[in-house]
């Protein structure tokens, strides 16, 4: 039995397997829509998130499974004073997989080690969240047809998103993808990553600060949030954050090829003009967040099942 | 596709067809067991309401269906900042139908704009709630064999009451309806719906302080809760406030046949001694809640498949 | 129909009777996979409480039923003013059965008495939790292999504590069961119980004050949490709190067949580090809980139809 706690748990010819069933199950849902009647997903949403809890559970639907679970932590035993140890033993005995979301790093990973269900973490603070990962890789490859030889940007808050470090992991594992860091100085990438992944397996990468300069460049864009509250100074915040707000005179910038991603949710980042732009692809990330989920779910339990 | 907003979006024929449906579920409810297998519902609550999303629920669920959604703002994205219209687009890739309740008017009809899967209005702030309208004239229909030739009174709060303005709106649409009135000085029906709706359409109509005046003869009571809050002072609430309250002995008042409606909760404006009164109809009327529900999701999915 | 409140409510015979299902349900699962095909629990949490309410959920869907509730009461109508009265007559329309949570005492009784469908009380406040006691029974009958002839500890806080009030009510009823009360001077058994209770049926009984001194006895060991805020001052917490924390080192002091219990969660008054001896059977408890709720849901439908 596995459990997914990182994307880097998973080979890259796992992630390939994987993204060939979601794409599988995209084109023939109704092979898949009783693989896992009688089955149930546990969602441990010790912090609310919406969207990656109904899209586990839309995923377990679809296969036929049902869902129980609690959407916060007030809803918890955690209120009483139960350790996550305790409360996944309790799971074990009433479902046959669980998604975790916890806002304490390392949570999902000591549920792993006493659980006898197999585990994903649905995002452990500002750590880990492999199924944006694995949603974020599937809809690249999916609508780029292939996940090497890209030039990928990254823009706004390069040093809190943990989906942007996730995605920088996950790609250098595939040849020739550059990167293009966009974000202002006090939010750059963490230098372990610039240093520790990227210098020393010799990615190629360039930072800048003007998204503008930026997206000739590119096929893909990756948007994230900028908050206010990360800024030193309001002078700073109000001087830049224009630069990290994509609008459809910047996509003019882009190739016609170029796709915007984002995680959701957003707030201004992306002006609502830009989403009929054929390269918005955020909202069918979406979609394949939940093709993602049920390829993982069925991997899982066929991973328990051997 | 089609959504429903507002009571209105539906023609009389388009009602009467809802009603046999609903008429033909509660007859033959193991027909329809099925006709949802494998479909899902979101309840999109931002406020709670148990009542309506249960309702929901065991609609979809008595139809084969699925359900997924959350109950209250905090669970739900909105807390990130997301947009109705982000979430309703999210939620498109989750499920087949969707219910929305807002605090904002408007909220549902924006999300609607955005949707690619139908949406039901279930209740935006004091605005619209259709689905209780639905259910208000099946049970009218169901237990009186017509929706014309009725004399119906309104009791309690005309002013703010969206469920009151609702039905009034849907009653009109029938030949031969009059109305009484029955309200403080402080809580009338408002003028726009007495000169624009009542009298323009040569609706007759009266009004009336005590309710005691207006029993004999009613063939529908329909009562709502009046709140201390409403009223401009301390001494008119408690001067007034029985005469909202009702009773067995107002019930002695009332003919045989009169029908006492309630959108629940009650309160203390109906005592518990007439609930054993045959002809109160208030716990009818949330089981015909779910038959009304079943019957509008099965017309919006088939309108959406046409 | 019948309801159930008090484990009392049933009798020995009918405990065995709920008792031998819940074991054939646990060696024959799929045989009761589709017992509830297109039935519904709805699970009404006025406070939260995830162990059970989820062991109810997992009971209904491993049946092949459908769950629908609420799982704090600030997602219920009762923050509307509606009362448990009203409210279960609306559920009464929504489910086929229901489990019932709330603060306060005796509140699931006066839900049973308007209920059109089977009531479970899920815990009322300090009062009765009946499903735990039927969990509780069939671990012991389970792992014992009888409810009679045993010597049974009880530790902590045995004066609020109302799961151990309950199972010592059950378990008179069987022949030649003796308690050992292990607690400090202030959270003794109430007088009520030693006196009304164990003194008037002959049941042998003796309280001590160190867990040390009970165990070489024990075939039972029924854990408890004590509270700090229940001892009358810091001192007394202080010099006490070690005899009612069982770890590897008192373990010792037990026999090789002394069961381990506990209602969960716990917080620290098991060691983590006695999970793994195979006396521990708190978690198998929880898996127990599953089958004797699904014996229990099946039953009560059963009379029902009867």
């Amino acid at each position: 039995m596995r459990h997914l706690m990182n994307p880097l748990d998973l080979t890259v010819e796992e992630i390939d397997g994987i993204l060939d069933l979601a794409n599988d199950i995209e084109a023939n849902p109704s092979k898949y829509s009783h693989k896992c009647d009688g089955l149930k997903i546990a969602t441990l949403f010790y912090e609310p998130s919406t969207r990656t809890r109904l899209s586990f559970e839309a995923a377990m639907i679809n296969l036929g499974g049902q869902v129980l679970g609690f959407s916060s932590a007030a809803s918890s035993s955690a209120t009483k004073g139960e350790s996550v140890a305790d409360t996944i033993r309790m799971i074990s005995c009433y479902a046959d997989i669980c998604a975790i979301r916890h806002p304490k790093e390392g949570a999902a990973y000591v549920a792993s080690t006493k659980s006898s269900i197999p585990v994903i973490n649905a995002g452990d603070g500002g750590h880990q969240h492999p199924t944006q990962t694995l949603t974020d890789l599937l809809t690249i490859r999916s609508l780029k047809g292939h996940l090497d030889n890209l030039t990928v940007g990254f823009c706004g808050d390069l040093k809190f998103g943990r989906t942007v470090h996730s995605l920088i992991h996950a790609m250098i594992r595939y040849p020739n993808v550059r990167f293009v860091l966009i974000s202002p100085e006090e939010l750059r990438v963490p230098s372990y990553i610039r240093e520790d992944v990227l210098a020393k397996n010799n990615v190629p990468y360039k930072e800048v600060v003007r998204l503008e300069d930026a997206l000739p460049e590119l096929d893909l864009l990756y948007m994230t949030r900028v908050q206010k509250e990360r800024f030193f100074n309001e002078e700073d915040y109000v001087r830049m954050k224009d630069f990290y707000i994509l609008d459809k005179e910047k996509m003019k910038l882009a190739g016609q090829d170029m796709l915007v991603l984002h995680p959701l949710p957003r707030v201004n980042e992306i002006a609502v003009e830009v989403d009929d732009d054929p390269r918005a692809a955020y909202f069918k990330q979406v979609q394949y967040g939940v093709y993602a989920r049920m390829a993982l779910i069925l991997t899982l339990l066929k991973w328990r099942d051997q």
